[in-house]
């Protein structure tokens, strides 16, 4: 199983606040795409490589799960991981408060394959993404 | 159990569609939100009202399955369930197209009481939940 | 000069307000961009006849004033005015409180035409736009 | 006249881009107010501070002109200026990329303070923001 993990830094913007004073909870989904994308990148397969490949790989299911708020400019690391690749995409998130290392949120996203032209449903992953991850753990 | 459920009607504006041609994932959270509120507002408890009670109800948990993408202006219907409401406030979501019924987005999200002043989590829902739900459903 | 007028109702979901308590600011670019879309949609030259029709129509500028704040779950009736279209497609916008009438919120956009194959900006509208008008003002 | 000038680099991510692959125009708003935070820290004056020194200051007017569009994950390097801050705070914003030094988008916002307990206008800046600003400019 090859294993890849990724972060981002984010500061909570003041227009993410809601008005109980804390990061409205849909806002983490944008988060976790930050980290999403900086994983997919160390294999070479983002969104534009994606495209380029013919398949699109829309989201199917999301999980959150809120332990501690986030305020107005508290500064987050957000950490991606991949879990699954071999028939779908599955990557779990975790997002600490970089100062502090409390753990804030976590969750996970699933994505499965769907051919551009075609639209169908992918069941096992494109063999791109297989390739992408062997390169880019040999590195 | 007393059983509530509402609905909202949503076009996806152009502002929600990604590069895909698809509403973007994260903004279904917002669909819900639009469904919770009329769902709330059923028994008096929308979010100025929890204010007023000296409650806040963070959403601590959301989960969503996206079953068919949404597109520009299509046309959906959000509805809102009342799951449990004992010890914690748990909605479950469905989000159909208008026109066809076609299931496109299911899902559910759990708010849990936390006192506005000491910022304690509430084990059982403040009477207010009840007293207003028992009402509302006599009406 | 051909005048075309057309409105939207929105009401402030809590996902749009703020620490402050309002509505914030740049959320009102969407308010307009519903009403904007109801009133391309009179003269048939909303997004997906803007791209069938061969060109793209970016935002070259936005203008916004704001005279009152937006609270929470209040109702907002957005009204879209057509200023010009000989040349660019000018926008005038106002949003009013449903229930007082009183104004909160006014503004302007402009769009250009860009050819949707070679990207060269267009200094008069294509024939298109003047047509559709044409037909939705003898209507 | 005291100059203060500050800047954030941006990174345009995927949900902020459209069905037209460009960053949507409603975005800048918070690419601005990346830059206005951070140079209202400069005089120890961001949302927080406001707050504290008993002023809200919305925002009363905003513009916006696009020159280029900006694509999924071009970085961006948003540029604040304090234009105004004796009756009220005026800021002016320029965003380039950050590889070639284009100018992509220019604008302004301006802002009013407001008492928070009264919600009167204060057609001067309060104190405070001459008194930071001296601070912030004799360091």
């Amino acid at each position: 199983m090859l294993k890849l993990i990724a972060s981002v830094d984010v500061e909570v913007p003041f227009h993410d606040v809601d008005a109980m004073n804390v990061a409205w909870h849909g806002h983490y989904l944008k988060y976790f795409e930050l980290a999403r994308c900086a994983l997919l990148r160390l294999f070479d397969y983002d969104y534009p490589q994606m495209q380029a490949s013919g398949f699109l790989w829309p989201i199917v299911e999301c999980h959150l799960k809120y332990v501690r708020p986030a305020l107005y400019s508290q500064k987050l690391r957000v950490e991606a991981t991949l879990l699954e690749y071999e028939n779908r995409i599955r990557i779990g998130y975790l997002i600490r408060d970089i100062d502090s290392g409390e753990r804030l949120t976590k969750g996970y996203t699933v994505q499965v394959a769907v051919d551009a032209t075609t639209r169908e449903l992918q069941f096992v992953s494109p063999a791109i993404v297989l390739n992408n991850l062997e390169k880019a753990c040999a590195r």
